[in-house]
């Protein structure tokens, strides 16, 4: 499936951490630069996410701001 | 100002097209990997957003999601 | 690709319309029960969206708020 | 209230679930199709949320995404 | 209708923009302090949106972040 | 840093709830108006967030939904 998210990170699980509804995790997307997500506990059970798993970060674009320094 | 969003990623703008609400922008954070991003005209205005600036993508963990193949 | 989003919504484009930076569209899942939902113009365009066409209405859980009359 | 949110989608809690911040929960808004939420806790608390109770879920038109097979 | 979205603010339209898809309005909550919000030019037609008009400035908790000086 | 969020309401920690993933906390920005967040655990951490601590919330404008009475 193509999806409309214009963000399609690709990476891998750097860490993984469940509670009993959400999973919180850290992909690396390239040498130094990581993402961090958050998903369903069930989500994150039924892709079977653990460290060294390579996944996509997908991220739609109107949710990403932008910084100015 | 530090921020709760887990994700900061430094780039460059690489493109950017103003519409009459909406701007749309796409930042390199490294070597072929671009975030694209829509906010408001009026944000990227107030920011003097434009090709070749140094800027943040930033997301908040829960607008990411996982995909596997 | 299987994506962490809980909600995968299988219908039909009914109609969209398309403005310099976005696009908006309604999506049928069943009959009498659609989904409305705005990406950018971009995406509509890469992904060849037009009315008739086949697709998912994708939302992460999060995203999901609930009404009690 | 009448609110912008284009996606009220009226159907029965199947099932809920707490933690000590969030609560996760299933709402079948046609047979076979449901959608899943994930709310604060204490919201679902304030509403009242249990399985069998009529809900609406409510979701931003610019929160869903589309995918194409 | 009562709202999981924690975040109920209400106040009073002071402007009201309209794109061929969004409009983009700011309302003020309280004396000096106003929320900027983006819907679809639908869903503001629909409610009738104009500067001067009261209404509800809505958010999903999991929508706010936190920034520190 | 400036961000493109068009919505940064200071204001004071009244409390904060810490789960095994997120955190709950609820920002004072003016007398009898409040504003709920939920941020990851990490975050808060990071942040050193604790009741009484002045801070922003922060919110895109594309997150905002507006309703009427």
């Amino acid at each position: 499936m193509k999806i409309s998210a214009r963000n399609d990170l690709k990476g891998t699980i750097k860490s993984i951490n469940f509670g009993p509804i959400s999973a919180s995790l850290v992909v690396e997307i390239a040498p130094g630069i990581e993402i961090a997500s958050v998903i369903t506990k069930e989500s994150a059970e039924h892709l079977e996410l653990a460290p060294g798993k390579e996944v996509h970060a997908i991220v739609k674009a109107s949710s990403v701001m932008i910084g100015v320094d």
